[in-house]
């Protein structure tokens, strides 16, 4: 098996030298002042990063315990719930919400399309009933992404709260939090911010605390509760468990290296990378799999595969043959991603992705034109101030 | 303030040199080939530490994460479970048990105490309805232990299963889960092991599965589930959610240095740290908290305080003018606490712990006799082979 | 300008993360036990990669410091020296001969060229009077190397000693110091190792140590002295000076992988890369500098370049346009070069060089074909077990 | 043997995490932008460490390496040179003074005691041949120092260049370059610092270089060469050999560090821990080496030793027996060092060295009172503002 060369997945991505550092930085008790004060900071920058003076909670897990906790704080059984389906992730939020008893309503689309803003506006106008709207943003394993910008306030003006998994859109799409009237939104750090895959933003209104301060299944005295992390911690000042304090140094680390390049500029590099990574796929002679450019995240592209070629097989075949990591479908489809994230939203990262998955096609009987995928994608970084 | 020279808190605890470079490793994709390799290892590695051949799970989160899992796992409505309280974490346990529908039976004692296995033995004769014994082994903040060596063997002979809170017991005090007939042991890596606070590690046995797949309400498709683990990825080989890919190089890291040292000469190691903060707690003229030594902690020394000193004050104090973080009584009573925990249960660094105990207390008007006490902890090492 | 995201260049190359962890390890005193175990433990497994049972002198600086030391202790007013040039580097170790006062005799080629081993034998049959021969191993500027396994022999079997600077070449050519009979080596650890750029390497027979002896100019309590070296330290255990500690840890690191990986698997690995990028640059429809294949380094690639584009321009262009650091001629000519050295020596790295320097020069408005380049690259990777 | 804990020896000291994460960032090519850019700050940087406005060389290697090479540079045969000599290092310059060719003066004292002032004015006054000073600011292995206030302005007014071994100097003590009127300073990185072990900071005066310049036999194109420094990298733009990219990572976070906290504030951290060690000796029993405490060191506390115990016994037996590592004599005499350096003039550091000093005296045979020893220590601490 080749050595890991270049890993390209879609999350966790690589980390800077300066967030790797970050994380192996010495670990001290979790009250020393010290500590106590990188982890306030860090709360409101990562407020920053989210454009939000919402609070701010840092769980100690991977996103999905922030995306569980907050279902679980925001649902009370017989809540009329919206959750819009484009992905796998989408549907799995359906799956707890029911589980959580709400009544589900879906708007569903195929994982290759996206929920358009106009069937939610009329959704919610046919179901006044509905109190709460589930969307993911950014659904990775499709590559796909949700127009928060107007379902936000779509929800917003009807007085509906909103959750939203926004785990890799922090950073790599643009997201303004207070702008758009985003209640409950869950990200991670190992996606665009190339940091520690073990820790969860969330973001809470007001609005959404109040809910889950009436809602008496919220998770209470649980590593799932949002309420204790508020009641002890925000208001306390002291820890519900024991933050992970090198997760935090290392999530210091990659949201101050993002605020300090501009969050604009961040994502205008995943922008400038994810058109990188399309012409090359085009160039190759192969389909993205969105069926518009207008809604094909800018931190990851997937791509349609024939069937011929198992995803799962592929994936395999470039890590072991070419030493390049990829991401397969996840349960979205039979396609193949190359993630440009983080720090591999970058140069000619893409060119590397073109590069393994165009030979590996060859490789595997598939015939794609190489040079003309390399060449697309290294004229579209040419053409790029 | 000060600046933190010495971190000799009860956990996190500092990390090796070798640890923190494993944190700051390069982080990869969770499906590189390369990760699930280092993960699968890693659980062999944790079961050798815990001398099992029980299924390992190793769960993203602070220890507690675990021990809730494997709470809300166990724990049907109406089973009759005895709860062991000797201090404030034992006392927390019964609360999780009252609230998951548990008919909770508890054998309490003073937080200076430890409950015996006599009592044990007779509790569960007298109540042969009992399905589950919950324990702490380690009780942190007053810095006792409970005696598993009996305890263990009581349950097993009966038909009780265990679920044993050794969060800061493995590495630093004896512990043998297939031989004492443990069923459910859940620990952390920020304590003994001197590895990051991110991962807690889980042992199953199979009457533990048994009973966690009968039960109805044991979490499915959360967080917090322990069948999650066992369906998806010990037996299908896919991760019911992104694990922390730095905080398992750290956990390797640490349990190999174990390891290495050898599990009993790690223990050791504890032992003889405790011994000589013990000496230097006696020297100073001050007692500690346990009542007696055959309860005393090997990883951490509780020092009982006058009442005209508060220990958050005195924890405080010592940091800020010292630059020694120490730990206070969280809950426990109104106690100091140095831990000899991971890398700093060597040499002198009790010796830190007692001057800094000692010059503030004089410095707060308590007369200590602090050259006594320092003699006293380096005879002690002195008097070590 | 593009941030940094490749580094192929001639050395300093990129160092593993293991190296870095080890260069980022505690500092400890230069006469703690455990160092002074590193450190002769070091020496040995040096000895190994060199393949010889001569004494090992580890100085702290750049190789050069090694080269300049050698070259003085050997060297004394009068002696004749046979200096073998093929490039900059032998060029500039003929300037230290006469410098040094030796009666310089010399073997110049074309830079592009490399001196026969039949030239040298003649050369030393009609001039008896020489002493000592110098060369360059592996003439980094130029990306050539000299045959030693015949030239090593040549001057043996006559008594003239060797100095042979392989600063480039141990770990990324075949090098056999014993069984080719060369007395005076010295490399340095950031080339093919892919360590750190502070350590000079030296071995040194006892023929060559009989000669330094008697050489009265021979640097005697000085930064350059061998012999310091040799009686303080290999026979006093004294250190001259103090090395560097951390220089140190990351020599032991990178060799290690190297014994680890073995040194021929190592060797083999940078001659597929140099293939991989010798097809590349062929397929742009460019040419290598070297006059022949057969004396091409295995470690570095350099390319001929029209005089429409200066190799220093060239350079700057890429790395600020694409953000891939290659070197230039560095006085050898008008060449650019790709390394493919220590871990770049690897997968899809040469890729990116053909593809950086291919669209640059696309750019730059010197027509290249970029995808058949890119194409013969992935393709002999393709044909590579 | 016992693990090592403490680092108390006096240079290389331990570095931060913030030195040892510089040391271990990734390696990049010498000529990189961004190298270039980082090695032009840290002259600038230095400078300001230095408080001078003279020009910067920062060299690959020991201090020592600059200190050869300032002392070739500014002698010529025949020039009368004054010595002062108070320790091993003033002795040793005086050995090489004569080696390189100068009529050699020196004032000598014992190695307690320190060189006055006075004794240099009318040495001067009464030699006005002499052209050159060499002086040792701080003498490491006696812990003793100069009054560089008062000896740069004497030679200055006289027209004497001065050549400063300040190796462990800088950050330790008052040290004012352009006040005092300070020619040819040279640095070390490992000591004060806290920094890597493998830098030579050199500050050159405008008087320094025109002598150079003018002594034909200062060393050119050498890696002791201040010319080439000059010539090729501060005028020319390129580097005499490859700097190693790591140190110079290193070097420039450990100066960042000490310039954030300011060096008067690092200067007098210094000096309150050289206090309480002074204090801890005394309350030993035991007595410092330097005949009065005006010319003690504030980086180490050198310790007089009984004959009945040898330096090189104890040193060894503190560290294998405790974990602590100080230092010995190093020819100065029979005396222990306890270091207070870097990261180690801070806090209950002293104290370590104190308690590990005190018991080992003990174990071996020579009685002390450990307990006066280290509560004297913490009295002193206690005292200090």
């Amino acid at each position: 098996m080749a050595q890991l060369d270049f890993t390209l997945s879609a999350g966790p991505t690589v980390a800077s030298a300066r967030t790797l550092a970050a994380l192996g930085a010495p670990i001290t008790y979790h009250y020393d002042p010290d500590f106590l004060a990188l982890f306030r900071r860090t709360q409101q920058k990562v407020a920053t990063l989210f454009e939000t003076t919402n609070d701010v909670v840092l769980m100690q897990g991977e996103a999905i315990v922030g995306l569980e906790g907050a279902a679980r704080s925001l649902v009370r059984p017989g809540m009329h719930v919206l959750n819009l389906v484009q992905g796998v992730f989408g549907k799995g939020m359906g799956y707890w919400l029911t589980d959580f008893g709400a009544v589900l309503h879906e708007i569903e689309v195929p994982y290759d399309e996206a929920v358009s803003p106009e069937s939610v506006e009329q959704y919610l106008d046919a179901h006044p009933e509905i109190e709460l709207l589930t969307v993911v943003a950014s659904e990775t394993p499709s590559g796909t992404v949700s127009d928060m910008s107007r379902i936000g306030p779509i929800c917003r003006s009807r007085g509906v709260l909103t959750l939203v998994d926004t785990v890799s859109g922090v950073g790599g799409m643009e997201f303004r939090t207070d702008e758009w009237g985003l209640d409950v939104c869950v990200a991670g750090a190992q996606k665009c911010l190339g940091g520690p895959p073990g820790v969860a933003m969330v973001t809470v209104s007001q609005a959404a605390w109040d809910a889950i301060e009436k809602n008496e299944r919220a998770p209470r005295a649980s590593y799932l509760s949002l309420l204790d992390w508020k009641e002890k911690w925000l208001i306390g000042g002291v820890f519900p468990y024991t933050p992970s304090v090198s997760d935090m140094h290392g999530l210091e680390a990659c949201v101050d290296a993002m605020l300090e390049e501009g969050v604009d500029a961040a994502i205008e590099r995943h922008r400038k990378s994810a058109l990188v990574t399309r012409a090359g796929v085009r160039g190759l002679g192969m389909e993205i799999w969105p069926a518009r450019d207008e809604i094909a995240a800018y931190c990851v592209t997937s791509v349609r595969l024939p069937d011929s070629i198992d995803h799962l097989e592929l994936r395999k075949y470039v890590r072991e043959r070419y030493g390049v990591m990829l991401s397969s479908g996840q349960g979205a489809g039979n396609l193949i991603r190359i993630a440009h994230m983080g720090p591999t939203a970058s140069g000619l990262y893409p060119v590397v992705g073109i590069a393994a998955l165009g030979r590996a096609l060859v490789d595997l009987g598939h015939p794609v034109d190489i040079g003309a995928g390399v060449e697309a994608a290294l004229a579209t970084i040419s053409s790029q101030s």
